[in-house]
């Protein structure tokens, strides 16, 4: 007789795992650390668990497992983990497909991994099977059938069921509970989503397959809504004026990402029809313009956003025109001016999870501001303008072909461009870079007046800087440096505790970090305890749409931080004027 | 210092309750056995619970119940028990209208009790009350004023809430965790739901006060159905003739649903504006039939339901035309033949919770027939046809004025009919009094042979049963009989053993019991034993509006309740044929 040890050798490593006889197999591997593969929890329906048993008495397969093994053409002696009771001493092979290997989600700059635990998620169903007949009714038989008690449905999926019971069929689920709809034949292996940056001037979406995370295609374009108004305040002021304004925005959206969608999953050669789950990071004003809700709160004192977190809406009802049902899920807002993309940013960033005193700053029109110490976690936001993106500059551009990025001295600007190209202007990066360099060569005083009678600093061939630019500059600098220092008194962190900060948002992964310390926008810090998270409310859509847990943890981040209103503040506009000087900010001393 | 104990006394009985110190008046009240009224549940927001306090010193109100007392002007000295922490020895007075009272549920025959507990509700905000600064959004605001963690949306609803947020306004929550709805004002004290009986033949609508549980108005109607079939076998064929043609049939019963609820809701001067929930109670076809859910499968072999319990759905989005969204909630089908409007009359009689073995039939087109055996519930149906309800019947008819009711014998037979019109036909209660009295008295042979030559046996001036209305009427009772004495047998019950039968269905309460029993139609028992539950489905419907937990319940019996197919057991056929002879079943001897 076995010793209740040593009951299971993992092959061909030979390591030997003790457990208990009677023990699921599954249920040994994962408590030994090994990362199996787990998709339909334990339930006999998705075979992903799939082990090689090379040695040892086994149990015959039950019912459940014959039929999968008949439907996959399994070779003989595979067995699925999450069906297999271990009697007696045997030795497996788990082969790398049954294993969970973390995806890396990758944009500008930041990289994150996640495990795929989608929302959304598909299983075949063997209708022959179906034993309504012990069930209630052929809805009951399916929720038997996926194991699930609690199953509710959405309007029109049950029309589908008897038509397609009699063979084998896909049900989709989201949640593990609602059944969200149900395909002829076995569709599993197409299971897409997608996820969506909604910023106030660029759409990005990315189609991704829910079950390996891939990203299969890409589509991106002006939002259309900047045909009612180029920025935030320009676009809600026209939301309010009149009762109709408000649904073509919504309308402008809603259309704009369906067609993104369709394009970008087509670029895989997959049908829209395959994608059943949206993740959206917006902020909280491109949210409530999405969903078609009253903006006026948002709008004027004591600007009040009318949701936070929504949960999953149904996205044909959120007005996208989809070929097929699908959910929708919009990251919950902090606050009106710290929207689901800084929700989606701090996910994707992971900053909860990180020890000690973190800051994350994401500059933009508005500069948002959270900062993480302990297990505290506060949020801010400060108007920063559109310097940052190069909007109020005179010679200011996107960074497109031609904007000149990057900016170093050889006893004179030297320029480089995005693509190479002949430079047209300067985009963000551009222009902390020139800034830095003028002031530290004396073009520019620290005060922010530039040298010279005709108070214009020539950067390049028909690109220069006015006066008037640099002031933009320095009030959009000086909100943040503001915003950053109040905060960082208020909670008492010195910068040079800091061990870390992450900067998202306009500038990607290229500014010049030592240019931005020397401008005071960011505290001096050894130059490794600064990164750059890029896109990081795309890579946060991302996670979110990959991870149902991720989501909870974002809720829960959601419901836990706290606000702190910069401007109802006395000391801002002190903090403010002082923050208009371009110098390194070493912390204490101000 | 007061001891810990006889800190509450209740005037004006005297009783004291003991309690310890710092405890809550409502948990002390309803320790007590006191059936105080704790409609939201002790958050502070319905002021239900108000208590009067006679003697004894008192912490002072919180905010909270300071804002309620001064919207609601409460005299002084009254508290809510919800709110009040008892420190030392007081005396209080607990008015009437604090206390809950079950609400009597009266249908033909049958009575039933619930205390009003409904899944739809009102609570009035007042919204200058609001910290949406200290909350993430006026959404979440509201959810911490209404006390609830996961408050869910209904799409359109969150567009609303800017406007409103600045006065007092009422949220309609559903379930203590969805906002369906809210509204101007304080609209606290109307709230309304209605319960539906959806039968092949007839529609009734009841319109109820969620709040107090009392009855506004009644509409009833045709099945608007009818016109495209009379029963359910030709309404379902006409479902799957063409495509259209079911959702034809949906839109003439959500059509008529929403009239009906509109003239209903209309009686009592009432806005359909208020009404808020409706639970609908029909048979498995009919509720189909009302979602447009393909009916193929209940037609054909082996006769599976598509759905049984779905949860509550949105009105709208079913296809009733409303004036306000509303939740509608179907009763759960327990089998294809076995629907929701048995669940409800099996709600409504409360048969689960009976002590001992009991039978419930309901008579009808359909028999449906539950034997409740210990904690073991089992439900069957049998193909009875409509002569219990006068169909198939020459000389039949409904129970509508003129309509023979009740005969009795005197040297021949004595009719009385209803509104005591002249007699015009004979309905089900009638055919069976006729049929009895003619078995008694040797007009008919037990073997349903009717005597002399001319094979018809006259009633009355210008009413006769034919020899085939009386085997139309042996047919349908047979198929009850057989259907009773195999589901007796096959569960070890002898029918002396039964502590009780409930009977409902189409013959309402006037049946004549000794009549059913000498003719076999229900086995032999003390006139004690059995009880009239007609119109149980309303009444089941009505039960589950108001109260939530008896849907919990209901659902649980549905999800555990065993069925019993007749028709696929062999020996239905011979018990069917032996339950041919009109002659008393006592059980046994068969």
């Amino acid at each position: 007789m076995t010793r209740e040890r040593d009951l299971v050798t993992i092959l061909p490593e030979g390591r030997t795992i003790q457990a208990a006889r009677g023990e699921i197999l599954a249920d040994i591997l994962t408590r030994a650390g090994m990362p199996l593969s787990l998709y339909c929890h334990k339930r006999g329906l998705c075979g992903k668990c799939l082990v090689q048993v090379v040695r040892g008495d086994l149990p015959l397969p039950d019912d459940l497992e014959r039929t999968l093994a008949s439907r996959l053409s399994w070779p003989t002696g595979y067995r699925l983990a999450c069906r297999l009771t271990v009697e007696s001493a045997i030795a497996i092979e788990v082969p790398e497909r049954s294993l969970l290997r973390e995806v890396p989600i990758l944009e500008t700059g930041t990289s994150t991994e996640v495990i795929p635990e989608p929302a959304a998620k598909k299983y075949a169903v063997d209708g022959r099977t179906f034993a309504a007949d012990r069930a209630a009714s052929l809805f009951d038989a399916l929720a038997a059938a996926l194991g699930t008690g609690a199953l509710s449905c959405k309007d029109g999926v049950l029309g589908k069921l008897p038509g397609l019971a009699g063979g084998t069929f896909t049900a989709v689920v989201y949640e593990d509970r609602e059944l969200l709809d149900i395909e002829p034949g076995d569709t599993t292996d197409l299971c897409l989503g997608a996820a969506v940056d909604l910023g106030t001037s660029t759409v990005v979406v990315d189609v991704l397959d829910l079950v390996s995370g891939r990203s299969l295609g890409r589509a991106s374009a002006v939002n259309s809504q900047a045909a009612y108004g180029a920025d935030v305040v320009s676009r809600l002021t026209y939301a309010f004026e009149r009762p109709d304004h408000l649904q073509r925005l919504r309308r402008a959206i809603t259309r704009q990402l369906a067609e993104l969608i369709r394009e970008a999953s087509g670029q895989a050669g997959d049908s829209p029809a395959a994608l059943r789950d949206i993740v959206v990071a917006g902020n909280t004003a491109m949210n409530h313009l999405l969903l078609g809700v009253a903006v006026e709160s948002l709008a004027v004192l004591p600007f009040e956003a009318v949701f936070s977190r929504l949960g999953p809406l149904d996205a044909a009802a959120a007005g996208l025109d989809l070929p097929a049902a699908a959910r929708l899920y919009v990251v919950p807002n902090i606050r009106s001016f710290v929207g689901g993309d800084i929700t989606a940013g701090l996910a994707a960033s992971g900053l909860a999870k990180r020890k000690g005193s973190w800051l994350f700053i994401d500059l933009g029109t508005n500069g948002e501001i959270v900062l993480k110490k302990g297990r505290e976690l506060i949020a801010a936001s400060t108007a920063a303008g559109p310097a940052f993106e190069g909007m109020n500059i005179s010679c200011g551009m996107l960074a497109v072909r031609g904007a000149v990025d990057r900016v170093a001295w050889r006893d004179g600007f030297v320029l480089s461009t995005v693509g190479n190209d002949p430079p047209r202007g300067l985009c963000g990066t551009g222009i902390l870079d020139v800034l830095a360099l003028a002031v530290g060569h004396g073009l520019i005083a620290p005060d922010g007046k530039v040298a010279g009678p005709a108070r214009s600093l020539s950067v390049g061939p028909g690109i220069a800087l006015t006066q008037a630019d640099v002031r933009n500059v320095q009030l959009a600098a000086a909100a943040v440096k503001a915003g950053v220092r109040m905060m960082l008194r208020e909670f008492r962190v010195r910068p040079n505790d800091l061990d870390g900060v992450l900067l998202a948002g306009a500038f990607g992964n290229s500014v010049n970090i030592d240019h931005a310390m020397q401008l005071g926008l960011i505290p001096v810090l050894p130059l490794d305890r600064v990164a750059f998270v890029g896109n990081s409310s795309l890579a946060g859509a991302k996670k979110l749409l990959l991870s149902a847990p991720a989501r909870a943890e974002a809720e829960d981040l959601v419901g836990r931080i706290r606000h702190f209103s910069l401007a109802a503040d006395a000391r801002f506009q002190d903090e403010f004027i002082a923050a208009l000087e371009f110098k390194p900010d070493a912390g204490g001393e101000s």
